[in-house]
């Protein structure tokens, strides 16, 4: 086996090093059981266990209310563009959007197909390089919900507080931020994820709904797509990915015992500042984002030179370093330093950076 | 690391144990990479040659023309049953349906959500125990597609035929059935499969699809529902089960050290030969589906006694065979029997029938 390297991939990315072991132990005979948990029929009394404790283990460790449902889907984020409003909308016939970044746009896009939604803020003309204040927010009082993404991956930026919408339920995609550090989950119409950033494999959905939202899709909305009809089934409306929530469920074991969510978000917090520590002292790097949305999970950066830029991706790879491209919206490099990023591969690209900096 | 044992599930089920043994070899570290398969950036060189890789494998495991499209998505044979009149039935507005067991009715209800659908033939009413005729079906010759499901899991039966439908292209559930055997694929318009019986872990759902089918999807259409963008994205519109892919790649090269489909179809044959031949000579034991209509991945049966049917699967299990309790819509017994089942596993099973049918 070759050496492990950092990965700073903004998804799939980085798993925790402890969890893919123990999956490769598990991956003949689970537990005793003679079998892996991939081949186990989801109706089994076995897998059922399993199905319960990862939920039971994301409600402990993200501290979900009673009020909320968690739902483990599939179809990524993007389906969820579609479920949201398909879902949520006919409750008012409107709803606000956040208008932040890429995936933020598609989401719109997509509520657009669905109905009579506005969006309540459009950074588009900033190249979203910040997130819009509170007062920038022209919120509608009827809207079903508002809509947002609370990290928006390919421009590096946060939002650094939570939005106030009165009545107003949050619908927040958190695919790139979740288990990152605590949110308070109360405050949350809907949060839903993409597992592939910080919970697991690509092609598990984690949604958490507040229960009352559920029930309004129309008749003819597709079976898989009615939150209604998920929540009744528990997931199980069809087979779920079962392999995907059995990883999810070793993430959050590791994500315990790194200390939770308080200590996740701390462990971040520094690794982030190794990096923009580097990026503020750099006269060579400049970070893209502005310094009060700056995002703790992706850290984009670039020379200015297109031709340099590319140099440092192709050198710092040789140096074991990974996948530190831009999004080809943004160009670039982007450091993706997700919960399983160690210290040491921070420190490493930090290290890297001065490194060439003084050689160009 | 305990004994292996027989897995009689319908799915998710039994892997072969040389794929599950080279996934974890390589979990931590693909090839050199020195990363995860799970942990690639699904627009990375390295995991798009093997998606690549994936999609030829099974081109040429099954034979695909280049007329047909490949699709790596997600949700399971349940989305398609939305999915393929969203797409398909436009195009004349109205589609048949053969109702042969729980799957295809559903199938249907979601049909009827979307447009004119007609039950072209509905054996409910015979509790599915049998395949309707080419005789029997009534068919609408300006049908946008005739749906049916060719392995019918539940009850265990399969289509001895290729229905002939003329000019309509059929459109066809394969997921309990597919690499059991060659298939015609140039004769379907649409072949869709859920990869959790014969492919690879829950959460991965392959569609083969005549491009020109493609297209007629309304505007209002989710974006991640229209096979003309999946079909532009290469199955790329946001990221793809990637982790299953990756296994359906073993799951491939596995059935090609085994001969390749048609011997598949030889190995499948010998062994549902086993159990239809020890149900056929016991006195105890009833198969549940008609003669002509006999599925070689589903063998369904019975003894009349509900309480000896549940004391036969429990006392399977404990010898090692387990999963065998029939699906809740039938009770009795179903002995799911996909590629990765060993012949000896079906010996043990026929054996243990007789040797308990000898104690009753």
């Amino acid at each position: 086996m070759g050496e492990r390297i950092y990965n700073f991939s903004a998804g799939p990315a980085m798993m925790p090093e402890s969890v893919l072991a123990r999956a490769a132990a598990e991956m003949l005979d689970w537990n005793g059981s003679g079998m892996s948990v991939m081949e186990m029929s989801h109706r089994s009394k076995t897998y059922a266990a399993i199905f319960e404790d990862v939920e039971r283990s994301l409600r402990e460790v993200m501290e979900i209310p009673d009020s909320h449902r968690v739902l483990f889907l599939q179809g990524g984020a993007t389906l969820q563009f579609s479920m949201v409003p398909i879902n949520l909308l006919p409750r008012t016939g409107r709803a606000d959007y956040a208008i932040t970044g890429e995936f933020s746009k598609k989401a719109f896009q997509e509520g657009r197909k669905v109905g009579e939604v506005r969006a309540a803020a459009d950074l588009s003309g900033e190249n979203f390089c910040r997130i819009p204040a509170q007062s920038e927010l022209a919120l509608d009082a009827g809207a079903a919900y508002f809509h947002y993404c609370m990290n928006n991956t390919i421009f590096g930026t946060k939002w650094p507080y939570l939005p106030e919408t009165g009545d107003v339920p949050l619908a927040c995609d958190m695919s790139s931020c979740i288990l990152s550090e605590p949110v308070d989950v109360s405050r949350f119409g809907l949060i839903y994820a993409g597992a592939q950033k910080n919970m697991g494999p690509a092609g598990l959905t984690v949604v958490i709904l507040r229960e009352d939202l559920a029930g309004a899709a129309p008749a003819s909305t597709p079976g898989l797509l009615d939150y209604a009809a998920l929540i009744k089934s528990g997931s199980m409306l069809n087979t779920p990915p079962t392999y995907g929530v059995y990883l999810l469920g070793l993430v959050l074991d590791w994500v315990r015992s790194q200390g939770g969510l308080t200590a996740m978000r701390q462990h971040n917090l520094a690794k982030a500042a190794v990096l923009y520590d580097a990026l503020d002292g750099s006269r060579l790097f400049k970070p893209s984002a502005d310094k009060g949305s700056r995002s703790m999970m992706n850290v984009t950066f670039f020379t200015g030179d297109p031709e340099l830029d590319g140099r440092f991706v192709k050198e710092a790879a040789a140096a074991g370093l990974v996948t530190l491209k831009g999004h080809r919206a943004v160009g670039g490099m982007r450091a993706s330093i997700y919960n399983a990023m160690p210290m040491e591969g921070v420190e490493k690209l930090a290290a890297f950076m001065r490194e060439f900096e003084k050689r160009c």
